[in-house]
């Protein structure tokens, strides 16, 4: 991760720059993507805040309230647990995965926390196929400055199709 | 809609900072996605001006000049009209679309507009399906200060394909 | 191309603004994907440097270092014979491009070049067909000013699958 340092603790997100937010914003979803297409998949739990939650969820569940989730983690421990899983899945069924993320959207900026949310399309290759769509939908996310960073405190990643086409659920 | 607001009528889109004008051409599109991925779908015609006109056209008419389009909205009249339609139309047909937006070119600055255009793709999923690609294109627009806000003076939204596989057709 | 000047030489990549940099790479690959999807592909071969090198590969084939790529061009002159013959064959196959780009991360800036990645998907329509996707994968690229802009010096557009979905072969 080769990312701007995030603002220090005495300014504060409401104190920020517009302009230099927004582009710290987009570093994170870019490095993000990066992790989960072309990265180390153990690197993932480092977007994250020490406490943190993460949940992916079909997007019917999400509005109607209902708690089944896709995948949930609920601590740092639980992402790793999920990181260890994808990695012993994936040497049986290679996968590549390329993240599109667009409108970000700022909708909420305290002193200490910034919430955001964006568009994101996954898109899946399999070996000797060609790319086909496997995921779209929305993140909805609370970000906190931990160890000069941006991390997420709360990632949702709210997917619109109830169905996902794999046996294998990785994070998104 | 919590978007910055728009340049005063005083300074002029040709005097603003050019840093400045992508934010907020870069949240407006993110809004104008937002709506009409999981917002509120009435709020659509808030987006453009009160003199406007929408145009949903595959690119091979527009290529080739001429008018056939998918949709053809000349006032904000006819938006909210088609706002109505849509809403009837979808209760029984429940229809989740995801719109990716990239590309935001400035193709044009003057004091009281500016004209930009994007690529557009629009993924949607049904009931019990996978999520699919819907329609991708191009959007041609040219953008006012209006009410403290950036509208759509005229908005072309240029699909790529000539069929549109759907007979409920939507704004994009 | 009406993209901002490029820094002049005697400030550096290294001395330039973060936001401003991230502007000119914004415009860059967008006016990068308006040359292919709707603009004059004759014009492509002038978004890169007078030495310059562009490989469009397999994934498989880049990570395993396999040099068997889908297109390889060694030169300026390379990129224009592409050009004639893509022209050539779109005679008889029309066919619709449509390049989304997002995520695009600076990995290395030093005086003279910017080293920078992004995530593209091409979605494709052919002539009464919906549309499809064509290709996903990463762009990783170096890149240089020069005649006053920005211009890559060497692009790699690394595609996810290792098959492409049809006989024209067409950069990325």
């Amino acid at each position: 991760m080769s990312r701007s340092p995030a603002p220090k603790a005495e300014t504060g997100f409401d104190r920020m720059d517009r302009l230099e937010l927004r582009l710290q914003l987009e570093e994170l979803y870019a490095e993000y993507a990066h992790c989960l297409d072309d990265g180390a998949i153990e690197q993932w739990p480092d977007f994250f805040a020490d406490d943190c939650s993460y949940l992916l969820i079909p997007r019917e569940n999400y509005d109607d309230g209902l708690p089944l989730a896709t995948i949930r983690c609920e601590s740092k421990g639980y992402l790793k647990d999920r990181v260890a899983a994808v990695q012993d899945t994936s040497l049986y069924a290679p996968l590549m995965l390329r993240h599109l993320v667009s409108g970000i959207r700022v909708t909420g900026v305290t002193a200490d926390h910034v919430k955001a949310e964006a568009n994101f399309a996954v898109l899946r290759t399999q070996v000797d196929e060609i790319t086909k769509v496997f995921l779209a939908g929305r993140y909805v996310d609370t970000i906190i400055a931990e160890d000069g960073q941006l991390k997420f405190r709360e990632k949702l990643a709210i997917h619109d199709s109830l169905l996902i086409p794999n046996t294998l659920v990785i994070p998104v």
